[in-house]
């Protein structure tokens, strides 16, 4: 028998106790051990739920009992969540977590100490939810060097901006309708402002490059200024505009950067719509790769929670994380970084913008009194500096062949 | 250090070999260990070749050379290829393989005398290509009984179906044309009657399942009736044509099929196109999930051969698969599985057919003369006895909501 602990009683904490309890059969045949649930953490009680009598709100019953062999960490944060995993790792349990914000933070200071106890340290359902891309990345796409990885790795912005698309609505009125639908928090920063997006690139650069990627490094920019207007243009040139989460090899190192994105029908990425993720691999022996699922939600975050309970019970007293260097993976600096720019002006800056951003292309205004272009790729400065210049309406980044 | 011999010198074979020597810092990284190659047997000699030093013509060199510890059956078939990875795997070296025949004839015997030896049987490249989809299958969809797994499996027949959509071209046509491109074999029959992803979909649904399943059980259909009037019609309901392997699990048992089918642009299916393949899994927890990439090709079906490689390196002496019951899955017969059907009669026939096929929808007809419907969902057998009542120009299984 294997003895689960869960910590955490919230969205993902109640999914993995009812993927567990109500696919014990299949959770136990594959763990090849009877998978038993001992332990709920939580503060509060939940009577007559099927927790009720696993409930503790004392940490100290999972640690002190030896039983336990996998403490599940749905709490989220970085300051009990951290605390407890830690302590759980040093005591020799294997912990799995769904919480980006730890591993984000503290991934390999805890995968250092799962090591150094025969334990594990497993976060399948911290990036793309449901959707299996860490253990495939460890453990299948082994013979290849990773070139790129751009995911569309948030459910909230992705509906957002599918609704916006569908429905012409401008940024707040399509917010106001994922808060309605459950889609968006009451406070949605770490989403509309890309802070989500921004840790699970960090981590999924991470594991597939094999170095240290600090999270406040990465260049970010949420969908907040995308307008109605925006989207028009982005239908005008058969495009969609996504929140891309992308990490990209080049020859003066990796450009890791979260920003929205016009992207075409060429790329796997532009039929991703509503609270679905993707993430997009491509290796220089693979070629493109996508992997592509339910990037949220209790039960599917469930789900690769739970193939992770699994995957450690095969392992209890073998360590089987690849673990990166503490060694910081060399960025391109974001004024550096090189990309393609949408651009709208003024009717009156036609010429202007076109002198200033020589070899963009025209492409046909949709609202009146405008132009817009497609620049070439340039560099971010370069960009920055034109754009002092010239008045631009709106800029959006283009991967648009 | 691993040694590795590789058996057949073809296209993926020499997919293998390029990947193990262009990337052995990562591969031999990721094993844990150097990763050295010590043989390729073929019948051929490759003066010049990168393989040249190594080549052997006889098997017996890498079956009585102890420190072989892989090897990688890329011959294909099931005559020498049996023979050869039988003996391999009594002798307690491990197998990988990208041979699909081989692996639905005679995985489970396989996988029986690898576990027998302490030895592994892996087969990633024997569906999808180099799509991670069987460890994936085995090691991350753990917490979730699999309720259904539907692929674009075969790269051919999709790049035909694409050209024919793209072009407006005929089957015969676009197969000419896919020969020319190298896309196609001069033998075709394997993949346009569909018997290579009929065996595909019997290996991943033994996976998901845990349970036999013998191709020969399994109705298939390949795309040689496709017309590209059919393709017409398909465009003006907002669909492609797909050839489906599919597999899912219902009150009567599973239903496994391999055909064509109208596929919607709301599945993610829809926009796989050209040689790209993709499987789609849906988990009774996951919901559905996607994974999609190069289906074949020399490289990508070498970077999941040597995913093998790396995973069987990690795995010396411990026997790591998932093994199947002898006990055959219950399938739904053919004559009892439940379709919705596209229909193409004379317009003479319009009102035979509205009367015949009850409650079908009628659609747009796009050829001059010619009525459609697409039915409710019926039998096979109902629609098949419907169709001697009705002369039908063509029908096609549509899977449009």
């Amino acid at each position: 028998m294997v003895n689960v602990a869960v910590m955490g009683y919230g969205t993902v904490g109640s999914g993995v106790v009812k993927v567990i309890l109500d696919n014990n059969d299949i959770v136990s045949k594959n763990a090849g051990d009877k998978v038993n649930l001992k332990y709920v953490l939580d503060i509060r009680d939940f009577p007559g739920d099927p927790a009720e009598k696993v409930i503790t709100h004392d940490f100290n019953d999972i640690l002190n009992d030896p039983e336990v062999d996998i403490v599940v960490e749905t709490m989220g944060g970085t300051g009990a969540a951290y605390k407890f995993t830690k302590a759980a790792l040093e005591a020799g349990k294997s912990v799995c977590t769904s919480n980006k914000e730890l591993v984000a933070a503290y991934g390999l200071e805890l995968l250092q100490t799962a090591k150094e106890h025969n334990a594990n340290y497993l976060f399948e359902a911290s990036c793309g939810g449901g959707i299996p891309i860490i253990r495939p990345l460890m453990t299948s796409i082994t013979g290849d060097e990773i070139l790129e990885i751009t995911g569309i790795v948030n459910g909230t912005t992705n509906y957002i901006l599918t609704q916006m698309g569908e429905c012409g609505m401008d940024f707040d009125e399509a917010l106001k309708g994922a808060q309605a639908n459950g889609f968006a928090e009451l406070h949605p920063e770490a989403d509309i402002e890309g802070y989500d997006p921004c840790r699970k690139i960090a981590i999924l650069s991470e594991i597939a490059y094999g170095k240290a990627v600090d999270y406040n490094d990465i260049y970010t920019e949420g969908i907040t200024k995308i307008t109605a207007d925006d989207i028009k243009y982005a239908k005008s040139l058969g495009a969609a505009i996504k929140l891309l989460a992308s990490s990209v090899k080049t020859d003066k190192g990796y450009e890791i950067m979260v920003a929205p994105y016009l992207v075409g029908p060429e790329s796997p990425l532009y039929s991703v719509n509503g609270v679905f993720n993707a993430v997009f691999v491509k290796g220089d022996m693979l070629g493109d790769s996508m992997f592509y699922g339910s990037g949220a939600g209790s039960l599917p975050t469930a789900s690769a929670v739970v193939g992770d309970v699994v995957d450690l019970a095969k392992h209890l007293g073998t360590n089987i994380m690849k673990i990166w260097d503490e060694e910081k993976l060399p960025l391109v600096p974001h004024d550096e970084a090189v990309n393609c720019f949408f651009i709208r002006v003024n009717e009156a800056d036609k010429e202007k913008a076109a002198a200033a951003f020589a070899g963009a292309k025209e492409v046909k205004a949709v609202v009146d009194g405008e132009a817009a272009f497609i620049t070439g790729p340039m560099k971010e400065c370069e960009f920055a500096a034109k754009v002092n210049e010239v008045p631009v309406i709106s800029c959006i980044r283009s991967r648009l062949a």
